[in-house]
């Protein structure tokens, strides 16, 4: 079964996405095909709009499901009269929130003013994970919130830059080595910060198709070498008693979050 | 006037807290004290989170808002026995969309499995961004779907990572130098794939103050500088008939998304 969605808004789209991922996966029968329409601020930008709803509907003999986060009331009502099925987030519960909060909305068009100092924090954090990737340098690990470790390709990089841009957290990461994990212990520059490391652990299946992936049949994919690598690994963090992991199932968003969760973090932005 | 906020899920907490800062953002004269309480996935999780909202209600001496994406109705109705006014997501959406598509939802908590192919992407896209940051190499150019060029610290790098982990876009970017900007003229390694190329723009105040954060009182950051930079860098926009954007007034988020929509770029994941 096939359905159209469009996801409609005066800003970057990025909130009737969102819900609207989480909403549709209550329905995996249905494959949706899926429009984002950012960016509608304006009647002409509206028209256009209904234009393109009108068409999805008719070649798919039926009303595509639309999910809406703009705040203008007149804008919304020219894409109310288009032929699809509309959930209006902000009619839906503005209305309440008002009543509760015994405030009148904005009813902006969602331009919001850039939070200066969650803008530096975020960047900064950016900036801090791309120099700390991957064991690059070590002396900035006094100013680190979070240290991950792991075997290399188990999640590491794209985790702490998730959790920089999401959370303006400043992690760092290093990759343990064939020497480490042979030895079983940890190198010089983590211990002296033991408790700002965490672990990500992984399938050993999962990391030979991932490895796989960038060197084709070499030793390093090879799953001898990742089931090695693994249990190594895994003592290190049971012995030196370092939080951690098991990521094989999760999408960044689930990793970065458990993690926060897990070691305690504080967020730095909302 | 202030005003406690609960974000509760089974998940991440993610969509709960996107959705929630878009109605908050409305009531720009309440200053909301926020509170995420991710995987609230059992009857123990949700005793616990009820008795926090309590705790925060007793505190503040009013309820406090509940924006919650729990799935299963049971645990659901645990929060909606706390002193707060709750704004449930699913049960106000799930049932209309239910009764749209005539098919039944999964009900399931929050366990979304792991889009494999959109995973790889989305990673891939991550050490594609890494590898192309601040022009450290070229000879990649023919796979990006994006070159962003500017200058120094004007929000090419974090826009390449967002491009990466929001939408698997494969974007490199290009500083352009003080030898660049003096001759007025494109470097070699991106003349070749001028249809690549997209300009990021910035006023003059708010590059010093970036810069000052980094070099206090250097000439790479003195106004002067800035802006001379900047007035270079414009000229071989216009020059070059490369597409260019304003972004000192935007969220790394908005930068993303009106690239995507200026350049007709296309999403390789959803």
């Amino acid at each position: 079964m096939n359905r159209s969605v469009f996801f409609i808004s005066d800003g970057t789209g990025i909130t009737a996405e969102t819900l609207g991922h989480s909403l549709l996966a209550q329905f995996g029968c249905v494959t949706f095909e899926q429009y984002t329409l950012p960016y509608v601020d304006s009647f002409e930008r509206a028209q256009q709009a209904v234009k393109k709803i009108n068409e999805v509907a008719t070649e798919d003999g039926c009303k595509p499901i639309i999910i809406d986060t703009i705040v203008n009331k007149e804008i919304r009502q020219v894409i109310a009269n288009a032929n699809g099925c509309m959930f209006d987030v902000f009619e839906t519960f503005v209305g309440k929130l008002e009543a509760e909060l015994g405030v009148k909305p904005a009813n902006q068009v969602g331009k919001h003013t850039v939070d200066t100092l969650a803008y530096k924090t975020r960047i900064d954090a950016v900036h801090f994970a791309l120099d700390n990737d991957d064991g690059a340098r070590t002396r900035q690990y006094d100013s680190a919130d979070i240290i991950l470790i792991g075997v290399s390709r188990s999640g590491k990089t794209p985790t702490c830059i998730y959790l920089a841009m999401q959370f303006g957290i400043r992690a760092a990461n290093y990759p343990l080595t064939e020497d480490d994990l042979d030895g079983e212990c940890l190198p010089k520059a983590l211990k002296e910060h033991k408790n700002k490391l965490f672990g990500l652990m992984i399938d050993a299946e999962r990391l030979t198709a991932i490895r796989n992936e960038r060197k084709a049949n070499s030793r390093y994919a090879s799953p001898q070498q990742c089931q090695q690598e693994l249990r190594a690994i895994e003592s290190i963090y049971r012995n030196e008693n370092i939080k951690y992991l098991n990521v094989s199932e999760m999408s960044v968003e689930e990793i970065a979050t458990r993690i926060i969760h897990l070691a305690g973090l504080k967020r730095r932005i909302n």
